[in-house]
């Protein structure tokens, strides 16, 4: 058997019985992330523009968009929630836990990657992976399609994100300097979750597995441009087609992901392909998936944790305050170091505003990252009475803040293991706090807390689209 | 200014008048060519299947399928038509002379790029892209949307056809091991057409190719699958979706081509970005263009051509002839050895099934390689009277073909330069013998011979769309 003939035997067969109660739970958590992202970004000027240039061809079957009134057919469905749900740079990451580095892992690590591309930790390998955009839009799309119940939902989706996830696992360390992998490696998830929703045959899935090999495309190339969400909403859009082509009898390689010419051998410079099967259906990458408490860059995290801490704790007031002096891991300062952000797009890589606002509006959510906040003239007394200092001793989930008040007072915070990382994930409680927000100006209060009790009940659900028709504004 | 901005100013600027009388008629030459090979390919089971896939979600604007009744939205008929013209492998290839090898050209030959690879002879290298199929297919889909002058329709068609080229020349060397430069290239060259025919601003023109950067996918290892006319089709849908982007506003990044995450520096592991403006609007790639006379692996050309004259100049009747022999370059026994093929898809790379329909039908079109004609008891009986042998002495654009006949008589026939090489391309009369016989079954004759004198006559039309309209069925 080939790989992708593995992996579509596990996407044939796959029930929700098969996964433990956690696998449930996480992905309800994943989708409910999704769906806040998606509400949040609904208005961003790439969705808008996107819509407008779409909206002429869209025909049939018409499936909603999140939090918008308007509805195109699924393919552009797929197409734009994806984006709308990644255009914040808010949605999930996988978290690759390197229980066992293989040789070509190591390899690369030590060959040329840099840490910044690597984005890792001392204990902590993000494959950079965003699960949830390619396969949750693909598979709502799909749901307002055609009926699909709840569990079947979640089953596709799990099986989705188990496939996508190791395969970023095979490729990221050899592949993430050059491209988006939830644009590489998401298009397989959206490719099978879609397939097995549709309760394709092995070589139909396989055949789906190759035609995304086929479209897997997205250079680093386009950082800071509205064409890096339209890769993540590609990956949901080709996915899907790519199971609407198998589905019609339409053939692909079976030998997409290892063979000589696969994506695998192309994509990256290095490989470990036994890493895409191994413990499939056993072991559960989506356990690894990771949530952003904050909108901005997340090594700025630790940080704007200890802010909000000492907010609370100590009920400061910003015009009290007399200087912050931030200590943190020398990558945060490398990436965040951004001193007077000039708007609110580069305010996500400054960890000087960041801080301010977490201190200014006890808040680090999208509202904190606008043109208007970075302008607003108490966050920028604060945001220029705060110094930062590199500290290699501090890891990068860690940091101090000391926060010296107008009355000589000083307080200070350490925070040795930030929020949304693996070992203190954010709460459901802090999830749906989230979602709240990012649904803030889009969905009434009572609609936001129907469409998170419609979530979390998914699998109770005889249709999954209901989630689709929640997220519509009234 | 960035690669890309320098091309979008010329894709911008450029007009008809720009070109020589030489490149109208070579780009006439190129869309009749793609206009036949879409008819011959437009009941292939790989567009029936792509097509049902389609069909219920096409929207609004409806365009037409080359040769078929079905009409979908725009962007569809790009894939679909786009998909027709390449699935029998019959389309235009570009010929890159090599005038001045560059250091990283020079290298990538030296280094491990094979001569199957390579696909060169003595004189000539093919980049391998099929030029016409990304571009001809998405213009076509926006002259049906928005009326667009036939003049238009030929300058943006250059346009494409120039950009994509200059993309192709600046990487094949170093890509097309892994993969297939239509799509990858392809979708640039769309892109740029597009973009020209819809009167886009340098600007968005730019952002236009940077989407076509986001798209550029095909991996080689769908070789022999559906998927691989799936990858040539995407390139025109991608490219013309790119423009309909660009043309709302959506960003991409102006440094697409050359960046350090860009196209050339991720998609090929040496690159002569220079290649892709020297010479813009001065020097013409579409003069370079070929077209295959025979629908078969193009290194079997030459045999095929030397039965045809030995045919006709000697009357041959196959029942009398005893036995045949073929001296070849060794690359074409290497590439069309197969001695007795098992179906009309295999036959086309078998140079004895091609030099036995060649005597027998005194053709070797579409219609040659068929499974009925692999089984033809007469066809058999000849192709297994056939031997070959390799000659290192003959190029690859050379053939000696020895019939012996029945009665003892010996018929020799020598050809040096290949019909549809370079140095001898296929007439206009033997292109429009070529487009008659791949509409054969499709269109009525009456039908055809109004469809090709429509398409010399493009430049004194005031709709290209009427190209599409005498190319749907009575």
């Amino acid at each position: 058997m080939t790989v992708a003939q593995e992996v579509a035997r596990y996407a044939v067969n796959a029930t929700l019985d098969d996964a433990p109660a956690a696998v449930h739970h996480e992905a309800l958590r994943s989708i409910l992330n999704w769906l806040g992202c998606a509400l949040g970004g609904s208005r961003h000027a790439a969705v808008e523009r996107a819509l407008a240039a779409v909206l002429p061809f869209s025909g049939g079957s018409q499936c909603t968009l999140l939090g918008r009134p308007e509805q195109v057919d699924p393919l552009h469905a797929a197409l734009l929630n994806g984006m709308s749900a990644h255009v914040l740079d808010f949605d999930d990451t996988h978290l690759r836990t390197l229980l066992h580095p293989s040789v070509p892992v190591a390899s690369a690590l030590l060959n040329g990657m840099s840490a910044h591309v690597l984005d890792f930790d001392d204990t902590h390998l993000r494959t950079l992976l965003h699960p949830s955009v390619p396969v949750a839009s693909a598979l709502l799309a799909l749901a307002e399609r055609e009926r699909m119940s709840g569990p079947d939902f979640l089953a596709s989706f799990i099986v989705g994100v188990e496939i996508e996830c190791r395969i970023a696992n095979a490729i990221w360390f050899a592949h993430n300097s050059h491209w988006y992998i939830t644009g590489t490696a998401g298009v397989f998830g959206a490719a099978a979750a879609a397939a097995r929703a549709m309760q394709l045959d092995e070589q139909q899935t396989t055949h789906a597995l190759g035609l995304a090999c086929a479209q897997a495309a997205g250079t680093r190339e386009m950082a800071g441009t509205m064409a890096k969400c339209f890769i993540h909403g590609r990956a949901a859009q080709n996915g899907l087609f790519a199971a609407l082509l198998a589905q019609q009898g339409f053939t692909a390689a079976d030998t997409s992901l290892e063979g000589p010419h696969g994506f695998a051998q192309v994509l990256a410079s290095e490989r470990d392909v036994a890493a895409i099967t191994a413990g499939l259906g056993t072991r559960y990458e989506i356990l690894s998936n990771s949530y952003k408490p904050f909108a901005c860059g997340v090594v700025a995290h630790p940080v704007i944790d200890a802010c909000l801490e000492l907010r609370t704790a100590h009920l400061l007031r910003p015009a009290d305050i007399e200087r912050v002096e931030l200590m943190v891991n020398p990558r945060a300062l490398e990436l965040t170091g951004i001193k007077s952000p000039p708007n609110g797009l580069k305010s996500k890589w400054s960890i000087y505003h960041s801080a301010a606002v977490a201190l200014a509006d006890g808040a680090a959510g999208e509202h904190q990252y606008t043109d208007e906040r970075v302008n607003d003239p108490a966050v920028r007394v604060l945001r220029e009475s705060i110094g930062a200092t590199a500290d290699a001793g501090l890891a990068e989930i860690a940091a101090r803040v000391k926060v010296t008040m107008k009355d000589g007072t000083v307080h200070t915070q350490v925070v040795d293991r930030v929020t949304g990382s693996a070992e203190n994930p954010m709460s459901d409680t802090a999830l749906e706090a989230k979602v709240s927000g990012l649904a803030q100006g889009v969905l009434s209060q009572s609609q936001v807390a129907k469409l998170i009790a419609q979530c979390w009940r998914l699998m109770e659900s005889s249709d999954a689209a209901e989630l689709a028709r929640c997220a519509t504004p009234a």
